[in-house]
């Protein structure tokens, strides 16, 4: 298995140049001496399952948050470190590969020995099977030369996604025992992290010494945060994407003949396909979060595209491009409720040719009305995470499928006047995971370190284990308003939007992700900009001002104070998931 | 329908730095002087078909090649041309959109703009239906500046790809004369630049003053011959697949456990898979041509994939990634026949559903095996070219599907004893076309007008009306050499090469297609070299030197002669059509 794992690779002249390409740090990471801020206790996203999570992780749970800081701040009670004695560090790819992953690799590897020459990095040779079977590879400057801004994650590899049974979890105890290893790091998205943060706790039960460092690497996008803005191979697929959809866009526009339904990754979140929406433009976006919000069924879709469909062709208009992530199939509730039974029997051991007549007549009625290629994929065993599996279920073949019959019936008893309907699908999954990484991906999984207490501040699911809830699209999110303000607009005017392939150089090579931008981030740094704002406050109310200063502050104080205790306990009721 | 066409487009940052870059002209076409040397007359590619393409062609047939100079050339019978009189052009897409066909407008209205500020260029909006029907835009710098260097045909449009029946034929004279044309060009691949060849010679026929010109842009890479080495839009959809390619290849590496087949785009012919697999390094290619000429049975190529599977497990690989071109199917001899049984009893009128009752015995047998979801998808009715509508008939899915059933019962028979093997399965075909042309299209469709004469030099089938032949892959080629020199590496050693996302600055943003690079082209080149070999010697024997110099050369060029004449005597038998 591990035989290819990190040998050094050919590389072609554009991947040469990017391999010699140095990501640039935040100034917090540059230099030796590290300077860090604690601050208050970390909590639950939804305050509501902070009881249960404090539970779980009795050991791990309420830290402080911890602010690294720029040798300029001034900052009284930083704590600076100078000292770093020699380290030892283990670090795992878990989960899908994304874009940034080696980036990971190679940035930590650098901060340990810029810290101290004397700090071993070993990676684990075939993801998780190799933490437990202690295969290794001692990292080295040498070692990531033909990985360094390379995509994949083909330097260790990986294999299962978990590290979640009792027997899995022992291994990576023995693994971190035996190899005296200070730190684990594990690179991956929602489950692999959850994992990760699991694991912190049951080592710091067993009181072993390794710290467990979960790094958020995935290409879906949901594993953010106000701490964390979002996630390193975000940015690189998102691009890739656009780029293909654009092109896809530009080939609707010049044939004038075809509907183009494109199916992109995001499981339980939309991300990708919100981003690659603002990014090309195309004519509509059905996103898992609205479909589940509103509770549209499958033939609330059907009539939904078939009335866009038909508004295009009263301007002459037949040929659109839409989009729809590959989670969408679970967000429909009828089919949401269907696949649950399937995978009910499917655990129960019935065989999947059996699964249709042991259904509820309701579940029954709804398969029965299915194609045959899509009953055929709803009957695939579920993955470990309980989810089906979203990568073989050819949802927009199904759209396709609907809104064809329904175009013909609207044909034939003439409520539509138009041309026949065409369509053509497409899945962009897996051509964009392998891609080389954009500057953005580069430079941000090269300083990814900052982030380690991340994983220490799960959401939680309302019953069982607590796990990291997937961010999924914020409803009442600038980027989603940003959306719906131009939905009308992109549904029937054309505004396709190509952004063109990935660059490293010249326009386009430095953009960021358009969700990150629109969005209200950089959380930390208002909360600095407020405490900036009271520290004023303080210096011209104080002991000398004169009674009228001192009234007005009194008085505007207390009614901020006033204010903001409303809002924050009402806000606390009604708190969306960050 | 034309209501969007030619409209400026909102163009992206990195679009509109490509929107400012001045594709460079050859040094033959600099300048407002013409210089033309008329060589041989043209023949056909493939001699035993020229008098019947003579027949067909009496007027257009056999005209001489036109040879443009640069300033400095020295050649004195040469055709100065320096008076350029007002003309009035139209131009129309034909057939599927390809990167670089903007370019050729706009190199086109560059050119008659520089000779005579005067000349117009008139756009036919829609494709051939816009000729039939004369709606037209003029084109001018302005209406050209969001579509220089972009993608797609949405500049004008494209409609039915093409100009063959007498109605057609018609409307397209009569529109030339009415709008009182000098020229026409057809932008389009093999079947419109036949079509043109045909429109030619009935225009001539007919009287009329309007010169018609094909110009060779299509996906494929299959319009080529001596004179022209490749085709617009190739290189860019090539480089787009390779990045995708390339992408699952390091996907593949990553995660170990999948093998990926990969249908790309090529009809009749596979240049666009082999060109990738230069580019990429896949595990394998199968080639059309190549299935064609060792007539592979469907079982034998499952037998050699499952082969390879096999090879590949026991040095404990269980990935790879398998290319092959849309236009496989078609090349494996008994689907090949089935698909003419269908195809005749769809065009006698049999309803897809009892076509299967009324096949042959053994086309039925072979039906009948067939998956459910490959059986419907080959019961589609033919193209206007009589092919199958090969965009939708998943020859990836039945390949994997076989080549899954075979290890099965390998695994089971215990003459496999690796892991279960699972295939991901892709078509990369929509995606690439409205690509942002590669800086190679953008100069070569700017330059593209220098092939003017190359419609009337068709190739021709061997029965009924002549047409241009796509040019195959030549399995006696260097392209194909390098790649079976190639294919055990390849195959066994995963030396997947990552050219990376089409770039426009910096590495591989001039990179030719391989294929281009290691073919012999540059045809005429080498006659002109030839040419002056002969003239040195001309220059050396001429009266005045020496008994012994005139005896050698004599003596040299008779066995010249003598050798020269066998070979052209045996290789006009055997001839590759080129």
């Amino acid at each position: 298995m591990d035989s290819d794992f990190g040998i050094p690779r050919e590389l072609s002249e554009l991947q040469k140049l990017r391999s010699l390409y140095q990501p640039e740090l935040p100034p917090c990471l540059q230099g030796t001496t590290v300077r860090v801020e604690f601050g208050d206790a970390t909590t639950a996203a939804d305050v509501a399952d902070s009881h249960t999570i404090s539970r779980s992780f009795p050991r791990t749970y309420g830290q402080p948050l911890a602010h690294f800081l720029r040798a300029t701040a001034k900052v009284p009670d930083a704590h600076i470190i100078t000292e770093h004695p020699a380290m030892r560090v283990g670090i795992v790819f878990c989960g899908r590969q994304s874009p940034g992953g080696h980036n990971v690799i190679w940035g930590l590897n650098s901060a340990l020995k810029i810290h101290n020459p004397n700090s071993t990095l070993l990676g684990f040779l075939g993801g998780s099977e190799g933490l437990f079977a202690q295969k290794t590879l001692e990292i080295t400057d040498d070692v990531l030369s033909t990985y360094k801004n390379q995509g994949g994650y083909d330097l260790l590899g990986r294999t299962k996604d978990q590290i979640r049974t009792t027997e899995q979890v022992n291994a990576a105890l023995t693994t971190c025992k035996d190899l005296k290893l200070d730190g684990l790091v594990i690179i991956g998205g929602v489950t692999s992290n959850t994992d990760a943060a699991q694991l912190a706790e049951t080592f710091a039960e067993a009181k072993c010494p390794t710290k467990v460092v979960g790094v958020p690497v995935t290409l879906n996008g949901d594993l953010k945060n106000q701490f964390v803005e979002t996630n390193v191979g975000f940015d690189t697929i998102c691009k890739v994407n656009s780029q293909l959809i654009s092109n896809v866009c530009t080939d609707a526009l010049s044939a004038e003949k075809y509907y183009y339904f494109i199916r992109l990754m995001g499981r339980k979140a939309s991300h990708v396909a919100l981003e690659c929406t603002l990014q090309s433009h195309p004519n509509m976006v059905i996103l898992g979060e609205e479909v589940a919000a509103s509770k549209l069924t499958l033939f609330d879709l059907t009539k939904q595209i078939c009335d866009a469909v038909q508004a295009r062709a009263e301007q002459d208009k037949y040929h659109g491009v839409i989009l729809l992530p590959e989670g969408l199939i679970e967000s429909i509730p009828e089919v949401y409720a269907l696949l649950k039974e399937i995978h009910g029997l499917l655990r129960q051991g019935v065989a999947s040719n059996n699964i249709s007549s042991q259904l509820s007549p309701w579940a029954s009625a709804l398969f029965e009305f299915l194609p045959p290629f899509i009953k055929k994929q709803l009957l695939l065993y579920p993955e470990s995470d309980d989810s089906a599996q979203l990568s073989q279920i050819e949802t927009e073949k199904l759209l396709a499928h609907l809104v064809e019959a329904e175009m013909s019936k609207r044909l034939k008893e003439g409520t539509y006047k138009g041309k026949k309907f065409n369509a053509i699908c497409h899945f962009f999954g897996y051509q964009a995971r392998g891609s080389v990484p954009s500057k953005f991906d580069c430079d941000y999984a090269y300083a990814m370190m900052t982030v380690k207490r991340w994983a220490q501040s799960p959401g939680a699911t309302s019953i069982g284990k607590p796990a990291i809830h997937p961010a999924t699209v914020d409803l009442k999110g600038k980027a989603y308003e940003l959306l719906r303000q131009n939905a009308v607009k992109f549904l029937m005017d054309d505004l396709y939007r190509n952004p063109g392939p990935l660059q490293f150089e010249g326009p386009g090579a430095d953009a960021k992700p358009l969700t990150l931008c629109v969005e209200d981030q950089d959380y930390m740094g208002r909360i600095k900009e407020l405490q900036e704002y009271l520290d004023k406050v303080r210096t011209i109310v104080k002991p000398g001002c004169s009674q009228e200063v001192l009234k007005a502050a009194l008085s505007v104080m207390a009614s901020v104070t006033d204010v903001l205790s409303t809002m924050s306990s009402t806000s606390l009721n009604s708190q969306t998931p960050l």
